[in-house]
């Protein structure tokens, strides 16, 4: 067990009011841990009394080792592994984690009808929300060799290729570097694509006049990386170069309304004003960004209902964007690290508007 | 909407007795509406009402098409989607998704007291249990380019290769011959690592006397793969022919158990025995097999306590195997279809020993 984590987490269940917690995310586990699983439908699960002890459920083929500080508590896939945890749960307060699905919880409320059931989760995503400074390092690298691995998608970006040639080349890259896998499947979309901040990356095929949006992140040490940038195929028009300028300044506005204290909120408003006071504030029809760190998305958010306060480790993305239906659309994204006095970009990439001939 | 699948849901739903379903998750959601979403951590939620009546509610980025038979409900980021949700959900039952975060759960469960809340999931997870005729030739071909696929990945296999370059040309031929991506990350092991059935494909290089597990799948047009081979680097000893041969025999007493009526835990127990009766019943550590179709692991469960019969239609896995830990393992899966009248192997791939020079 990471005891300096386990402590953290220790403290926001008394100020959360509770007794025992059910960590179940994946990444929660490994934060706590140190042990990557991946479970699939079989149920993971870290049950963390207010007295420090720790015990973890895991199917027996994972194969974990024992581990410092927690009890392991294996079982098979015949076992019913919702009575092993059910009959070691106290009766009174459970926090279970936001992503524990339903197959797990509806039948463990069945059994246990004395226990007090809330989203106990906040606890450990409060605490995985600061980074440490080593954490921020393993993130600097990370975005780092994004930063060098979208250099060479952008370089594939070529007229005849599609959306998949430059997502594969991407992928094949970030492996080369060393990544161990990308954070999220690329988001690569070429011309009205671009206006679709979901598309699916497919067989588009680029030509002349195109905007290209590139999203993508890698895995490094655990810890993910997100960030975008939007060429163009063909000089731009007039209106292209006008929305990207804008989405730059957003980008900029966002970035520079980064520092302790400030409400999360007014980092989305600070981006957002810049693309609402130019009379595109309708295409813009998503949260500024997002936390990021063991999960691609993760605490806090970056939106107009976040009732978070920047504080000094915090890693979000700032990322505004103008989404013209049919035509064309712009995505500008760095990650931005809280300091103890303002931000710092983990994004080293230029911003300045590339152009490609086609 | 498809409007056959929506009938049998609907009559799953009478029958359990629900009067408003909850479909959560997006390969359920892409059975019923054709539409494929990639949520995550954003709420999608199809809500079936006893009376036929269908609402979608997604977030507006998805930017959804309207759909014939189902009204879209399209919220934003800033709105309270549960909030949403929850207007519109009458008094009394209601089913949910197997798989729906506890973070929409119970906020819902907290604003809606009078709701009786149950897992709902089967009524959907029945009906895709059950392939029609165009769903099993889908994944025919599916299982049909795994074969061709894992055939490119064996030949990749040599000394001094890692387990990532083995599956890293799994992947590039799967994305060549035109899969749309993998059921789940590849599963390659080199020797020992055969050992540990849930094992990260890493950076192991290849020796002489290794077994080598290649556990892969794709997925095309919607539908997913899943199938095991093993092969040996250098001459196998006595022991891995004699492990080999036994664990084969055991995929074939699975798959030959297969026919309408049987218990799917007498599938699990033909092939079994095989294993017990060898001795080596302490080393067979997981269930025989997982149902396969829009998702790699979904309904019905091959295992000791699976209560489902095997019905036309079904698909599944057959896959025992045997681990001997620090030492070497040995896995063969195929997928089978329940026919009329007996079992379809879908993968014709060979089953002989394969044995590569290094």
């Amino acid at each position: 067990m990471k005891r300096d984590r386990l402590e953290k987490v220790l403290g926001n269940m008394r100020e959360m009011g509770i007794r025992q917690l059910l960590v179940t995310a994946p990444t929660s586990v490994l934060y706590l841990t140190g042990k990557r699983v991946a479970p699939g439908e079989r149920m993971l699960a870290l049950l963390i009394s207010d007295d420090g002890r720790c015990r973890l459920f895991a199917n027996r083929l994972f194969a974990l080792k024992p581990m410092d500080g927690c009890e392991l508590i294996e079982y098979s896939d015949t076992d019913d592994c919702v009575g092993e945890l059910s009959s070691r749960l106290a009766p009174g307060s459970l926090g279970v984690d936001k992503d524990w699905p339903c197959r797990f919880l509806l039948p463990l409320m069945e059994r246990r009808r004395d226990l007090a059931v809330s989203l106990g989760s906040p606890a450990v995503d409060g605490a995985r929300m600061r980074k440490t400074e080593e954490e921020l390092n393993l993130m600097r690298l990370s975005s780092r060799m994004n930063d060098a691995v979208i250099g060479c998608a952008i370089d594939s970006v070529r007229a005849g290729a599609t959306e998949k040639d430059v997502a594969e080349c991407y992928a094949g890259e970030a492996a080369a570097q060393g990544a161990s896998g990308e954070s999220f499947p690329s988001l690569i979309c070429f011309g009205a694509n671009c206006a679709e901040p979901h598309h699916d990356t497919g067989r588009t095929v680029l030509k002349n006049g195109d905007s290209v949006i590139l999203d993508v992140g890698l895995v490094l040490d655990d810890y993910c990386s997100d960030m975008t940038r939007t060429v163009f195929c063909g000089a731009p028009t007039d209106e292209q170069k006008r929305v990207y300028d804008l989405v730059l300044r957003a980008n900029e506005a966002g970035r520079r309304a980064v520092r302790p204290g400030v409400p999360l909120k007014e980092i989305d408003r600070a981006a957002r004003s810049v693309i609402e006071d130019a009379g595109y504030g309708a295409y813009f029809i998503h949260r500024t960004g997002h936390g990021i760190g063991l999960d691609v998305h993760e605490f806090p958010d970056v939106s107009a209902s976040s009732e978070a306060v920047c504080a000094p480790g915090m890693v979000f993305s700032v990322e505004p964007g103008v989404y013209l239906p049919g035509r064309f659309g712009v995505r500008i994204e760095d990650l931005v690290a809280v300091t103890e006095d303002g931000g710092e970009t983990l994004n080293v990439k230029s911003h300045e508007m590339k152009v490609i001939e086609c």
